[in-house]
């Protein structure tokens, strides 16, 4: 085992391994879930680094746990005593932004606001977003195919990537490093990196496909009535809007009274009385046109009865104020604790009796439970936060067993954005068939057939 | 050789199996090159069906070619007189639009104009759309990942595509018939069918994802008097555009000149002294508005100098008179026949150097050759249209050895949307290493291992 370590040692250099309280003192998850537990952390320099570290793993059947900006939710990442960490840290290069091609290529080991930075100092917008920019790297959003807050207008990280590098188990480098839009020259083989939790190999790089910036931004939040009515809103922002809907943020009431509440902290924009609030927004190229035609299509949702009440952001400050209220899940998790949280896809015609069984199913059984829902409802992705007032694992599990059971015969989708990686595992059942989860793993056995990489994950 | 095809007419019915005359008076390629050379076509009425032929196939190492509308391009569904032909032809179910989660599951046989007519009448749009509409099968543009007309704005068939159902080489049926945008629950399965010529498996039903309909359309021709104002004109509308850019469809000199010439036919909407011609559409959902931020982006082009001339249609008629000069391939192949045609994308950045040095290269071996040029620039995708006068093999080889010798070295691609089938397989080394092309033939191995799905096509 040492005699290992010492070989990786020679590929990236003493200053590349980390051993003892150098690994126990860096955390694997999040939230953080104690520190790692790998025999070491290997920090390669470049892709032939990487390379040579895998085929060295491969040779001697050493499991390889690959870590980005280990933001993630799912334990993906955790490791075990006897595995060994591949941590891209120190793979942050990037090349000078394409502004004519509008296409950045870096390694995998860039923070994603880092790109979000270069891409708008250079005019151009890189639209992946979510909360952990500041410390997720890029290429775990590739592996975790990240979604977050621009996936109803630009879709997710998987429509962001125009080529890929990545490294097999047994070493060898697949670089499809193209920056393009359209190829059809055979297999897409990035699809198999896109997603995989690191169980397929190890992105090493990325050409990454910017946008224009928006120009313009306009926001409002809408009282609706009825979930009825709220579809209708949707597709009708969606076709007044022309394609420049930005954002769909539903809260349940249950969601923003409580987040209200006393209206200290947010004041009240809209009052308590509906049953839905939807947080609207809209980016486009012109702002003067853009606003009237906001405005014009918000006037048809009143005007058809989908909208109850709305207040349109006069302001930066306005439109800040009404994101925070969308943005309080502190709050959230103040009132529900201990909270367990649920990150789920379903068809918008399956979503309103879904959210009612489960809450009714919750409330049979723990009288004192409390769910509260929201979500990007423009992607069919909704988020519950649920109490049982306990920390118990059964009753964690059996909080489960109601959620993904209900989901599950409905054909919805256990992870919409979190992906799958320990937690999720026993449930993976409920939204892939048994011949789905063996072709999984005739892809595995193809590629990875010692199954040295991120194993035990996924299924 | 007879046993199976009466195991197979036992499955699908009499009716289900042609034979003789019928086969070989049946094309397998667009243009038609000869009849179709299979043993037999084997229709099946539903997968279950479509699952029992394959497993029969299989058992007897009986290769399968599968048909669609058999409009494809490149010779993907071209048999030998030892093939088994499975066509879809029958299977063409269509479940109601779900005008609510804004989706409709179709069986594989349908074609694609049924999809765009019912989502049309059900006030959605699908926006796939290409010349083979009418012929062209759902099934045959997931399997090619088709483009066409709408990527700029809407991506390719890949990104039309929520769920997919899929038979195996072995019978195996994979059900992911998921209706959500956002599924992160292990590996994307539905991505090894896109793109991979019916080699992997073959499509029985899809989930498509349906759009708004667009409400406003505003065109006009532009023409532009360099290379790289047609870059920075491309950037500035889409951003002024502000994503509702639908089409920015480029016409080099030499075609524009070519179609327009004596402007009997299309008129003289702009003079031929420009060096681009640029047709420019942007959709959306407010006329009104939509118009003035459609102006106001071209008003910004000419006073930054990068539009030197231009036309708006004011009526629908004028719209359709600027696309039929686009859309003049007609009069394209009439002046340069015999030709040999290209589809390829690059990086914007080494787009014009490489048509220099292509043309170039043409004329050093044929001084009578011709060019011309056009694409979707905004894709980063472009055709050429090459004669030397002559139809001999050699020639075109030489030809092709130019367009993709001097695309190889700049890391472009020799097929954008057309797919690789058997007429491209010689140069799919000029766009994909080795070590992609061996991770194909993993793939390959691990889900056909007896090598029975439209076998030698692609590698």
């Amino acid at each position: 085992m040492d005699a290992l370590i010492e070989q990786l040692k020679n590929i990236v250099g003493p200053n590349g391994v980390l051993t003892g309280d150098d690994v126990a003192s860096r955390s694997e998850n999040w939230p953080p879930m104690g520190g790692c537990r790998a025999r070491a952390i290997i920090r390669p320099a470049d892709t032939e680094e990487v390379s040579a570290v895998l085929r060295a793993c491969h040779e001697q059947d050493q499991a390889v746990v690959t870590h980005g900006g280990v933001t993630g939710l799912v334990g993906g990442a955790m490791t075990s005593p006897d595995d060994i960490v591949v941590s891209l840290e120190r793979m942050h290069g990037m090349d000078p932004v394409d502004t004519v091609n509008r296409t950045i290529t870096v390694e995998a080991g860039v923070p994603l606001q880092k790109v979000q930075e270069v891409a708008e100092a250079a005019g151009l917008l890189f639209p992946l977003d979510f909360g952990a920019r500041g410390s997720a790297q890029i290429g775990g959003a590739i592996s975790t195919n990240a979604g977050g807050n621009s996936v109803i207008r630009y879709g997710m990280t998987r429509e962001q990537l125009l080529g890929i590098e990545a490294v097999l188990a047994d070493g060898t480098v697949i670089s499809s490093m193209k920056d393009v839009i359209k190829n059809n020259t055979g297999y897409d083989l990035k699809q198999l990196f896109v997603g995989s939790e690191g169980t397929l190999g190890i992105v090493t790089r990325a050409v990454l496909r910017l946008r224009p910036a928006p120009r313009s931004r306009n926001t409002a939040l809408v009282a609706v009535d009825s979930f009825d009515d709220l579809g209708r809103f949707l597709r009708s922002m969606d076709s007044a809007l022309g394609g420049t809907l930005s954002a769909f943020e539903v809260m349940w009431s249950d969601f923003y009274g409580l987040v209200i509440d006393d209206g200290e902290k947010h004041g009240r924009p809209l009052d308590t009385t509906h049953a839905y609030y939807v947080l609207l927004e809209s980016t486009g190229g012109h702002q003067e046109s853009d606003m009237a035609r906001f405005e014009s299509a918000l006037q048809e949702a009143f005007e058809e009865g989908l909208a109850a009440d709305a207040v349109i952001a006069q302001s930066r400050q306005q439109r800040a104020d009404l994101w925070a209220i969308r943005d309080d899940i502190e709050r959230l998790v103040e009132a529900l604790y201990p909270p367990v949280v649920f990150d789920v896809s379903l068809g918008i015609p399956q979503m309103e009796d879904y959210v009612t069984e489960v809450s009714g199913a919750l409330k049979e059984r723990w009288p004192q439970s409390r769910m509260v829902t929201f979500g990007h409802l423009g992607d069919g992705n909704i988020h519950l936060v649920i109490t049982v007032g306990s920390m118990d694992e059964q009753d964690t599990r059996g909080v489960e067993e109601i959620v993904y059971g209900a989901l599950g015969k409905r054909g919805g989708i256990i992870s919409a954005e979190h992906g799958i990686g320990l937690q999720k595992r026993a449930y993976l059942t409920h939204s892939r068939s048994g011949e789905e989860i063996e072709l999984m793993r005739t892809l595995k056995k193809a590629l990875d057939p010692r199954n040295i990489l991120n194993p035990g994950k996924i299924f």
